[in-house]
């Protein structure tokens, strides 16, 4: 992928994380990029929708890598994911709770809105339910928990994501990891 | 409250259920509610971010007090809890995975981007964790539980309502409703 071209669709990743796929306009995205105007209709003829569909497909497969990544520090399926969620906790406390995933903020406000970017968040979704279900493929947990589990694992991420948020404290996230690393070592 | 002031309100908490708070703007909040365009400047002088503020207050009220009636169904605070997600689950279904909660797109999108809408969200989300936390008390979980584990249910659900809305399907909502009551159940 040519430079600018990336450089458009991360910066685009980051204001969506911030502030949702709505708020977030060309000219915001065309500032944050340091791309030319020109650029931007050059790599992206059909418009917003096209470099918010496209931006959310790159940070699921970066957000899908890293957490691979981070999964293979320890072999229990449970602890590396409550590890995983407490890095992930000191991450959205440091950013003075205004990112996470670009995920989180599009998956809700345009389930209903925009068809492009609700299909862009399910197959980004896809790629991390697929890292959470090696990890506990691999924990030998059956091939219907594994996949029922990292359902279940994003679902308490995400909800966790969306507390912490709200209330401006990375509390509701951390607590999530402990309560989801027992539940996990229950099976 | 006057018919048109609530009706205003109500309005406003579908239209930011549906595509989220900065997505809607005052002209269709006009446009749905039916209310003429002065009254909504003489109710509300402040404008936008009043109005989304005092309709997510409004909505949280509103969720709190069915929450609480529907919790009634069972005395176990696990079995109604599971309950309540499933009846979720088909509510959410039936909207076309269009709402569920105005609270779910707003605090996201606004938890850096409008401290009043922010902080709207807290009130409301502080009312839900108070009836959660009610029912595990009946139960006879002790305080500390009650209270940590009204912050991880509502996790929970939050997380479902965004995972079901974005694979437009009820069974992330439902499986969470599963695997909540079997933690829930093991304290």
């Amino acid at each position: 992928m040519s430079d600018m071209r990336s450089q458009i669709l991360v910066a685009t990743a980051r204001l969506i994380e911030k502030q949702g796929y709505h708020a977030t306009g060309l000219n915001e995205i065309i500032r944050l990029s340091g791309a030319p105007k020109g650029s931007v209709y050059y790599y992206f003829p059909e418009g917003k929708e096209q470099i918010g569909a496209e931006a959310i497909c790159e940070a699921g497969k970066i957000i899908a890598e890293r957490l691979r990544g981070l999964l293979e520090h320890d072999p229990n399926p449970a602890t590396a994911i409550h590890n995983f969620l407490m890095w992930m906790a000191d991450d959205v406390e440091k950013t003075g709770f205004g990112a996470a995933s670009p995920l989180t903020t599009a998956s809700v406000e345009t389930a209903a809105t925009s068809e492009r970017i609700n299909q862009a968040c399910r197959d980004a979704f896809d790629l991390i339910l697929a890292v959470f279900k090696d990890k506990f493929l691999k924990g030998n947990y059956s091939d219907a928990q594994a996949q029922e589990l990292a359902v279940f694992t994003t679902t308490v991420i995400e909800g966790g994501i969306l507390m912490s948020r709200a209330y401006h404290r990375a509390e509701p996230l951390r607590q999530a990891a402990g309560h989801l690393q027992k539940y996990l070592n229950s099976f």
